[in-house]
């Protein structure tokens, strides 16, 4: 059947139709974020058939004949149009095409398999109990690995599902660039281990009162340029920014009143986030575009101003004083230098979330080695927790002392996220990409950022990166902005140039 | 064309559909209560698409062929069934029929008149400028007016507004009750003006810190029965309850820090919502019966919390000691009978929501007499103000000095609800009603609240009351706890024999 409509009709019923999921996914949204956030315990079920409810209108819709015709007849006519139109169309037809792929059974069987692996994984990993999760984790690994095929068209199933969350990216291209990062961070992380230069970071350990952590935080993310008219700041368990559209974006943190670092840098690193998403163009709101492009990028952002800005000696030239003034017991003795070190102690340890900018991407790089082996059928559940810690002796030299610490300690798998761990490692990589282009063509950005003032900043990554939204795929955004294409050269030159100084180990 | 299925079919599938319809109107719950309490501003009109576009969703799949089929056959059968059956295929047949009786776009003007008339109603009240809000007000009673016309069926268009507050109560019946009502009352009010007796309620304006009000008032809600791990009680700048499910009842308050009662007696009051509503039976989940039953009975409920037991005797007897822990300040010299008078003392004045238990009727009469002639084509709206202000001095003996403090001080006309109003009178009649069938079940029941026991009193409700949801009508139900039809005498005799006593006016 064909469809002989004119284009523009065409385009118009793909609007609408981007416009109602759009607004089904700010639902969505806002369903999860209360869950994670103000939701009283008792509701879990009811939620769970609120959620389960939405997801099927939005399937429904982007599965009908309506939409196969639709996406049809635009496939046909597509290159009569550019810009955010035909990648408009581009997300539509890649929904359509997921949703389609993907058997209603299997869809079913892994929402309940998912949900039961994450409670099973929280009680497994409280009780140190790996061989309970096991089977949990097997099945996960199988029903993930019979959806990528059906995804995958005959290609690699790891990488269709990697694709999810990074459109364009592959294992291959992944490990071109953790090869040589794994090298360059190994060898600087050898050097660091022999230096004679000792880190003291005992003061972030001192008394730090959580409602002055807050009040720091919020200062200093609205300085960034979090606007809190259109957004909101609370406390999760577990931190995360969720998007209920560009206008209303919120991010969550939680205090440690005996640690600053949680929620200090866990604000800035969610406000990378936020601020991502407040910048989308307003022209792009109530379309398939109205977000981040990928999670690398968005990661790219989150990790920009939480380590590019926020554990950088100029930030701290500004930011000083007011941490002085409020934290005047904790800081007692304490130099700005010596705070700004303390910030940045590299520390090889077992824990992904709590890694320094160093290691954290050999964290990632054993993730990826592993799900892309579980997924593959190379690697079988029971040996996960001897591949995991053989790993960590290879590449950060740490004896895992219980699988609790080891494999038990993210929920991604168990959440039946497989394919998810690269994009953060990748994004480190992009941030500083992006900050060399930032660099360039801010000359006077070290000064601004000294005198507090984040704005060129913020506009620049505004103009290059946020207002787009989903316009450009990650790849081909990163090649706009910087030129090049993915990289691990700039972050390793960093990392070189940062912590050799610190360390005193510079090659 | 006949639907030959089993009765026994056609039974699950308006169970499903009753489950999917009823999971959206969570989600909206949500949508809306988000919008009071935690929404930034900046997301106001993304918010409006989200709600848009979920109501078209409910709309679509109320009104489609297949619902319509469903409807007529199930029609045809529904003899066979009883119970919560017949109740929910009375409430999808009930709200089908509403749905397709309104022209599409009568909805969407309506829509965009409620939204336009709040706003243009708020700067007037702020403004005390009637004339500007007339214009939207004449628009929303013309658009009001034909909606009634399209759902009356040839019958009085105003009891067609009613009715979907109240189902089964009509003007005239309203009327039946009024007319005792308003006679007893201004005869208890003229007596009350002339007792030499004066009630003092100065006490309620002293100095009480809003957070110890907030740790009173949870305290209190809890003993009454509310289930905090099943809802919450947050802050918002009009007190409302919502239920997003009978496992996630949300109620909110404000604080003012210079008056006791608003927040004590608003959280009692929705207090008694939220027991309603976190009382209905578990069975009735994910069916169009997981709530109150009408606007009425919910708040015969909200007001027997708030004023039968919160503004009694007995209750203080009980919570007076902690009131008395907790503000040491404000209660100095101050005795727990003089505190349990000033919470009852009798003001004929301007404003409804501050109004006390004796006139707050009188003020719902005005308003039921004017939204019946302004939909009844009898008032013209330009003679609104000196309608209202008539009415005032006719019923409460006070003059109204401008209109912010006279018939713009509702936003209900603004928002397009005519025929709500006289739910508040009937609910305050009902909860004497069902209060006086509590007594007469439960002997002990004066002291069990004086003893701060409200466990019986509660389940006793539930057990009549909350659990049935809306498997029964309101009259229905009324009839069922009560034996008796809605009737203002026990009202009458609850205000004779508590102000009579207070003011010394006994008759």
């Amino acid at each position: 059947m064909t469809d002989t409509r004119e284009p523009g009709s065409l385009l118009a019923e793909a609007r609408e139709l981007g416009a109602v999921l759009s607004d089904l996914n700010q639902v969505s949204g806002l369903l999860g974020w209360d869950q994670q956030t103000f939701m009283p315990k008792g509701a879990a079920s009811q939620r769970g058939n609120q959620i389960a409810t939405v997801q099927t209108l939005q399937h429904d819709m982007i599965t009908s004949t309506r939409t196969a015709e639709l996406v049809r007849a635009l496939t046909d006519v597509q290159d009569q149009f550019g810009g955010t139109d035909r990648a408009m169309i581009r997300e539509l037809r890649r929904a359509h095409e997921r949703a389609t792929r993907i058997p209603a059974r299997l869809v079913v069987e892994l929402a309940h398999a998912e949900s039961e692996g994450v409670g099973v994984w929280t009680e497994a990993r409280a009780n140190n109990d790996f061989a309970s999760f096991a089977p949990a984790l097997r099945r996960l690994v199988a029903l993930s690995r019979e959806r990528a095929q059906h995804l995958s068209d005959g290609h690699d199933p790891y990488d269709a599902l990697h694709d999810e969350f990074e459109p364009g990216s592959t294992s291959a291209g992944v490990q071109a660039v953790f090869a040589p990062l794994r090298v360059a961070t190994m060898s600087l992380l050898d050097r660091i281990r022999g230096s004679d230069v000792h880190v003291d970071d005992a003061v972030l350990r001192r008394s730090w009162p959580s409602d002055l952590q807050e009040t720091f935080g919020r200062e200093q993310s609205a300085r960034f340029g979090f606007d809190y008219s259109r957004g909101r700041l609370d406390r999760s368990v577990h931190p995360f920014a969720e998007a209920i559209g560009r206008d209303d974006v919120r991010i969550t943190t939680r205090y440690d009143a005996n640690f600053l670092s949680t929620a200090l840098y866990g604000i800035l690193h969610e406000t990378g986030h936020g601020l991502y998403e407040q910048g989308v163009a307003p022209e792009l709101r109530r379309t398939l575009l109205e977000q981040g492009t990928s999670m690398a990028v968005h990661e790219s952002q989150s990790r920009l101003w939480e380590n590019l800005v926020g554990r950088s000696e100029d930030f701290w030239h500004g930011a000083w004083p007011r941490l002085a003034e409020l934290f005047p017991d904790a800081l007692k003795g304490v130099t700005r230098d010596a705070f700004v070190r303390a910030s940045n102690a590299v520390r090889p340890d077992l824990i992904r979330v709590e890694a320094d900018e160093v290691t954290y991407n050999l964290h990632i790089m054993i993730r990826f080695e592993l799900e892309r082996d579980l997924i593959g059928g190379k690697l079988d559940v029971v040996d996960l927790p001897e591949a995991w810690n053989t790993l960590y002796l290879d590449y950060l030299g740490t004896e895992v002392p219980d699988d609790a610490r080891g494999c038990l300690q993210d929920v991604h798998w168990a959440a039946g996220l497989f394919g998810y761990f690269p994009s953060y490692a990748l994004g480190n990589l992009m941030s500083v990409q992006f900050m060399q282009a930032a660099r360039a063509a801010l000359p006077d950005l070290s000064e601004q950022v000294r005198a507090g003032q984040f704005d060129p900043l913020r506009d620049w990554l505004t103009e290059n990166i946020y207002r787009h939204g989903k316009t450009y795929e990650p790849l081909e955004l990163l090649g706009r902005v910087t030129g090049n294409g993915l990289d691990a050269g700039p972050y390793i030159a960093y990392l070189e140039e940062k912590f050799g100084t610190i360390y005193g180990v510079m090659t």
